[in-house]
């Protein structure tokens, strides 16, 4: 195990090339490596880039789930759902999940905009400055609002909470970002509002990210108190389609998924009640230009089921903090615009709300597999 | 908000076309809509992709932080780190914490293979039936590990926890899945392994994923009792260059860092103790052809810093669950194969090492930022 | 271990006595043992007692800490605190703590009242309907809270929240009981708003405790949405009071702090980031009649250190969910109204005050002891 | 809210007296109170009391459940149940529990000991020395049990686990302590054990305790991987018996179970996927001299419901780590060992496995209460 890889030969910093074609080649030469296809996947424009040090791209596989059809607030229809990945079977999976919801007649999906959060923590010296402090925000609440929604035509505040802790102070600002997954637009928003904070009151800004955003860490304020979007997604699978396309009936799938996603989640101590989320928000994230990182609070959540008589199934997904856009960070890039393109649809809440379908599709196929012990040999015939 | 996007011209399942061309060139007509560009990015030989209902591939940019200096058991010297991202500020972040680092000697970094594990639950029928299954599982362990072993020269089992539930007993297997993420061979080896207790015990297993993996969920089992390779980082940085490079200084730092991710995390209820592990791990795994649901488990981990004497700063990271791979899975894409060469190590261990100390740099830099409330101006310079 | 203890001739049932005194006798001829203190601590009445299959009482002795000097909203002054015990070095633990905060000045304390919760859930049949039903308790609140109030003039309902998950909904009911814990009286309340939600939405409530409260549990909902009272306590603490008293100095005290509070709590996936919250509101509790099922919401919270200029310390320690009263419950006991009668306090919110500022005397004696390494010498010598 | 309570005239320190009755005396003149009833409940012998500055009892009503009829692997038979509580409805409820158990044939209850745990955190210095020092402590197990088991006869060193940091290391002791709950003996023997450590390693000890215990505290760490001793107890009850004694219905009760205990936790983020494991443990660790602030541990766990064909329904509980035993701390108390001797066994296994089914009938009578919508009823009846 300790064999040193020694690449003292390195030299040059990755920030001082001015191109990507340079700073490619150099590479290319020092560490005597082919880089011929990260430059081929160079399709965007430099000016749609958003990454440092570029030296080309990296292409992930691009497969389609569907139709699958969707009774939404948003959305109606049936719908295409993009997911790119590397994985064997998820796609699969989740068109076999597709069709099930299809023939049913289609899922019904929720979208409701919490907000997207920033949560800034201050230095207040002391409990009774805290408390002062705490009561200044709720005062301020308009003033606070106005700065922040001058930074931007697209932003609006929809609220401010706050907590105290000791000579602390963490403030969870809630802005409506349209359509944009909105981080960008909410720390820019949160700066000038903590700008004029620190002057009207001189208490110090520690961090304009406190963690109490939360941000990219799965957290329970995310879960309990939401974050992003939050979604639902149901759907009943007659006893007839649970055998003819998922192989599997109620009652036993009714059984794995109480030991699976209720029983395992609490014995592991688990944030996730729920198979596999992160899997198709992964490759949904992947395809659609969403930031992949947030991935993370998609994985937050819970898988419900219930067995109806005449041995139907009722299921549901409900994820409670879904981070993504429709314009802004890399749905700008093609061909995250081309996948966008096949979904069709226009606003953030409508992109959630198929997204809650295409998650409902693939918890119902996955947690068919296990009832059937699929899994393994599913994996191996498309895994590898 | 009730805007509907009826889509009902939609026809054609997915699975039913033989090509991606043709697969994409219905997409196309249907949707009226051009997937040139995902065409385009489709340069690995279909034989490679695992990817079903495949159109063609997506792009992310590539960029390259470095060099970082590395002092690991495995890894010693300089590395570049491609990072795989849409989002601006992310490889310049990463790119000074590498300077940082690597101007103060090099990072230690230490990776340690707990296994990647399968948690499948049984069911036994009741408590004194659960008890004797644990019994039986402890006294059969070689057996099963032979059983297991036999699937792949690659798979070692390194040991079986189990812990019983009412009428449940839930098995966590820890694979030894040599360079490779694992998950598959894990699944397989884990399969076989339940048939074998299955005909022995006539003890039923419910699915061979019981969430006590706990895979692609934030789970404490992963944080307390780890996952695949739980991985250290550190680095001393002098005065000077916390002030040159990183526009700080420890004591400011120590204070940003303690009140986020610590008093901040606690507040939330957080299980990422950290400023932004996903993100890195998020632009690292998208780079080397890593599965990209398992950001989740690598959100997770803890951040600490200490004051020295002097106003030198000790700073570590630790990861306690983080899933990767040097072969299998999208490692063998060719742009993935480009940017892992760009790294050029060779085993899982090896990798796990060179991330954390990219992860160590991450860390750094963005605390700095944050202390020096340019989060916000990075984000407008270089996001948009 | 295989010891059975076989109690064959047991047969009559608790329930089937007239009396303490025969259900007592009964017990003493059948098991063949005396009874007789038990029978010596029942002081009280009988119609102050809600303990049912009555045979007499447990005592635990009851020591005092203090002076501790208090400068809250609500209390101000020198206190003396009740605590009972059977736990060793506890009393001592805490008066040692009280004698430092007193010579520095006395602690600052503050409680706010979050309201007493019940959180019913309700089984709606659909998202649909969750959603509809969502709707009506944010039209409905006024007339929920009129009936809600109509059950006591102590109570007044202080705001809903509701959140739904696929054919479920769960609904928190927070009320301000005044100076009583308040789970009957928000019991009874909640269970006639719950009759006429049933009669007028048709949907019915599966149980009018849904763990949404969370009560008796520890649960995230208690620390970040808070339930009862919340409370901070802080002190500043000189370097010599530090030493002469606590026998130690801010620069090691909070090393302990650090390693112990956050970072042991953070590798342990804990809910409390203190000490030893619940021992003292054990003691406390047992002392004034509290449930002593509530310690659980008291274990939850977190404590603060901060190493000031000139070798002082600032401390603190916030616990976001106490559960208790003046009135009700076991308040009444003779024993207990006397306890209550040496803090001498009225309302719920200055007991809440109090107890902030003993736990914060129980954490600092507590952290101070382990930087001495005194903990093992002070049970041997308090503990046997 | 702001009413000052001012008790300016309190001036000697608590510590300062020499006997009980002195110290009970002043507080009566200072405060102009009466403690008479707080002087009758002092039934010990000061010898037996570990409580500093004394000054009387308090009482807590006692009231015995059952017949319990339990089939352990420790005990065989039928049990009377003692609980100490001001909280009205909790014996009855207990007690019908233990009816529908009794009729249904008997409990069947297990208990396992992990072992009471001692935590210490160490200052490392670096990832380094951190490495070294686990290796450190693997080599050295023998001789750290034999130092640990030089403290006490009673003592034996189970295992040892250790997790590195950064230059932390936390180190968890698992102590088996014979019928003691036995955090004083652990601690002893791991302040002895970490002495002889900073000796040989020169590596410091923080604190002996590190919160990696996790003593008094809700972690994962003692759900995942256990403290003290762990139990389950299941019972099958029928259709006939579910109506007769708990006017419930298997259908109905599982549907409550599964909305409170499972769904219910997972939206409030808890730890304790129960109804009211606290209430039961903390009226019987008052009754039975155990360390009231571990009610905490107690309250961690999952009750589990399943319907069975014909209408009967099997149920169990799982307590992952209790804290308790049969000797020492407070079990030495006249009025303890009295209710003791009302369960009559001798080891803290064979407590464990009683507790098991008090649990469990706690847990069957208030689900179904729950069910009936009786909760309010009940409180109304006996709790004011």
């Amino acid at each position: 195990m300790f064999r040193s890889v020694s690449s003292t030969n390195i030299g040059m910093k990755m920030s001082e090339f001015e191109s990507a074609d340079q700073r490619r080649s150099y590479l290319e030469k020092k560490l005597n490596i082919k880089l011929g296809n990260v430059k081929k996947g160079l399709i965007d424009d430099i000016k749609d880039i958003h990454c440092e040090n570029l030296i080309g791209a990296i292409t992930l596989p691009l497969g389609v789930a569907g139709p699958l059809k969707l009774k939404g607030e948003c959305v109606k229809g049936k719908f295409y759902i993009p997911l790119a990945t590397s994985e064997g079977a998820l796609v699969a999976s989740v068109n076999r999940g597709c069709k099930a919801i299809t023939m049913a007649g289609g899922a019904g999906v929720y979208a409701y905009k919490t907000g997207t959060t920033r949560g800034p923590v201050f230095f207040t010296g002391s409990l009774e400055k805290s408390k002062a402090f705490y009561i200044w925000l709720r005062k301020n609440e308009s003033k606070l609002a106005e700065i922040g929604e001058s930074t931007s035509s697209y932003l609006r505040l929809i609220k401010i909470d706050a907590k105290t802790l000791a000579n602390y102070a963490f403030v969870r600002f809630y802005f409506d970002t349209a359509d944009a997954m909105g981080m960008n637009m909410a720390t820019f928003a949160t700066d000038k509002i903590v700008n004029y904070i620190e002057e009207q009151t001189k208490i110090r800004c520690l961090s304009i990210a406190g963690n109490y955003d939360t941000d990219k860490k799965p957290a329970w304020i995310n879960f309990i108190d939401n974050r992003g979007i939050k979604v639902w997604a149901e759907i009943i699978l007659s006893k007839k389609i649970l055998k003819d396309v998922l192989k599997t009936n109620a009652s036993e799938f009714f059984d794995v998924w109480l030991a699976k996603c209720m029983l395992g989640s609490a014995m592991s101590g688990s944030m996730g009640f729920n198979s596999h989320f992160a899997n198709v928000i992964a490759a949904f994230f992947a395809a659609t230009g969403q930031d992949l990182a947030h991935t993370v609070e998609g994985s937050l959540g819970i898988t419900t089921a219930k067995v109806l008589s005449g041995g139907d199934l009722y299921f549901s997904i409900h994820i409670p903090s879904l981070m993504l856009g429709t314009v802004g960070g890399g749905t700008n890039l093609k061909t995250k615009k081309e996948a966008l393109s096949i979904i069709g649809v226009k606003t953030s809440l409508e992109l959630a709300e198929v997204l809650a379908g295409a998650v409902l599709a693939g918890e119902i196929s996955l947690l068919a597999s296990l009832e059937e012990g699929l899994l393994a040999k599913a994996h191996k015939r498309l895994g590898r």
